[in-house]
């Protein structure tokens, strides 16, 4: 199996190398607009070779893994199109699915029953092919979320290629998927970008930095996260981000009246169901794991 | 020395614990309102004694540790202040500073001026003496935040017991103390307990939930924490902690537009600056370590 890689980061990077390790493909061609990191990819054998520009990359290949920012694929896919075979799956690894269908739609032409919108939910706060590692994937969910267009086999074939690198496999929709990830990662990104823009600004910033604790660090871990790759994935679902951060004012608009009150059993109330819903989700982990 | 230890849960019974691993006490008397969490202290060794009440507890010793929730404090010295000699040293570890300071001021008389206002700056989501740990307080901080009347010898003397307990010591006033911590942990709790509301609320709480990765885990960690412990803090400094949640709030109705109107250039800069912060922090911590 021939696999064209365009965007060598960290996603890109370590699914070259889970592949690699259980010898699952026989060539990897890959293309990235960091030239430097192309080079770093080819050097280190994670590609066969460096392509360049994402076009040539894909000559002759079986499937081509697009995991750029969400908001370069459009470009991307509309370089590609062009030069794809007629057999070629496609897919991508993007943090939103509904803005990536779409773009793919206006852009692959009949190749778009071979695109499959695919999501590995791992990742880190660190980021590019240096951060990359064999078994980022192990025991991580991949999610898929077929277009009604999407050929079964491609999406089969696709799915397979993820098992192999560790991932469990799931699907849904994309309107479900963007949903359900506006609120545990996208929300949960813009407010600790928010929570280090607040305590780092003005003249205190310093100090309040050297007081901060664990709670604080672990808090605020995922804002040395890619500000650029995270732009494009608030912008690109920016609906459903929108609709949850708008949820999540209003709690915060309910809650500061009653600190403001002092009525402290009020406020116990409210944060003992969230204390009870997180101490659940630790629960369900273990018995996961158990 | 003999320590009275009024409140027996995680901060306190990890500094029993300290103490005596050192051997740096000769009989330790609790008392806790959780008559089972008494019991088991005693019947671990972290307690000589078991009183049955605050003003039992203290009778003939040193120094009495005050580790209860902050809106206990005003009542726990009213009910020790007819009890104290003439000599003892009485000391918090509450979480908020000025309001524990009014309250001793009010409650404590011509024994103000042995009271040392502190804080230790470690925890755990964790709360209760089972989780309690002799090297809790392993290279934290203890903050000292004297009132005018504080007997510098007093305040010595409890600096030197948490230095032997392992923390760094340091002073600052009660009120840059509740300014800085209302920004690092009292506004990173609240926030936490609103994004656990905002993700487990509602009919999709269950799908959400189960898609949650780490970087949701990491940022409700804290969310697991004692109810009505943060409840009271964020009453006891409820005018820090509300300007800092304006702050945070003003932040979030800036970058509101800035993901509506679709600007992923001008979204990336807010980011960029927060990313900055936080890898500078993370930065700083190896310089620590090194």
């Amino acid at each position: 199996m021939k696999l064209a890689l365009i965007g060598v980061g960290l996603i890109g990077g370590s699914f070259a190398k889970a592949l690699r390790a259980i010898g699952n493909v026989d060539r990897i061609v890959g293309f990235d607009v960091d030239a430097q990191a192309l080079r770093y990819a080819a050097e280190i054998g994670i590609l066969d070779d460096a392509a360049a520009s994402a076009g040539a990359a894909i000559d002759g290949v079986d499937v081509v893994v697009v995991s750029t920012p969400v908001g370069s694929m459009q470009n991307i896919f509309r370089e590609i199109a062009p030069h794809l075979s007629r057999t070629a799956i496609v897919t991508d690894t993007g943090s939103t699915k509904s803005s990536v269908i779409a773009a793919a739609r206006r852009e692959l032409g009949a190749a778009f029953e071979r695109f499959v919108p695919g999501h590995p939910i791992a990742g880190s706060e660190r980021s590019g092919v240096s951060a990359s590692r064999a078994d980022l994937f192990s025991n991580e969910l991949f999610i898929c979320t077929p277009a009604n267009e999407t050929d079964p086999r491609a999406m089969s074939y696709v799915e397979e290629l993820w098992r192999s690198a560790g991932c469990r496999t799931e699907r849904m929709s994309a309107d479900k998927h963007d949903a359900v990830f506006a609120a545990v990662s996208h929300l949960p990104h813009v407010l600790a970008f928010a929570l280090m823009a607040q305590v780092s600004d003005g003249k205190d910033g310093k100090d309040r930095l050297a007081a901060a604790g664990a709670s604080f660090r672990d808090l605020t871990r995922i804002a040395a996260s890619s500000p650029m790759m995270w732009a494009d994935i608030c912008v690109a679902n920016r609906d459903a981000l929108l609709a949850e951060l708008d949820g999540y004012q209003q709690i915060l608009d309910k809650w500061r009246p009653v600190i403001e009150s002092g009525d402290t059993a009020l406020l116990r109330s409210a944060f003992e169901a969230a204390a009870a819903a997180r101490r659940a989700l630790d629960a369900s982990n273990r018995d996961d794991r158990s």
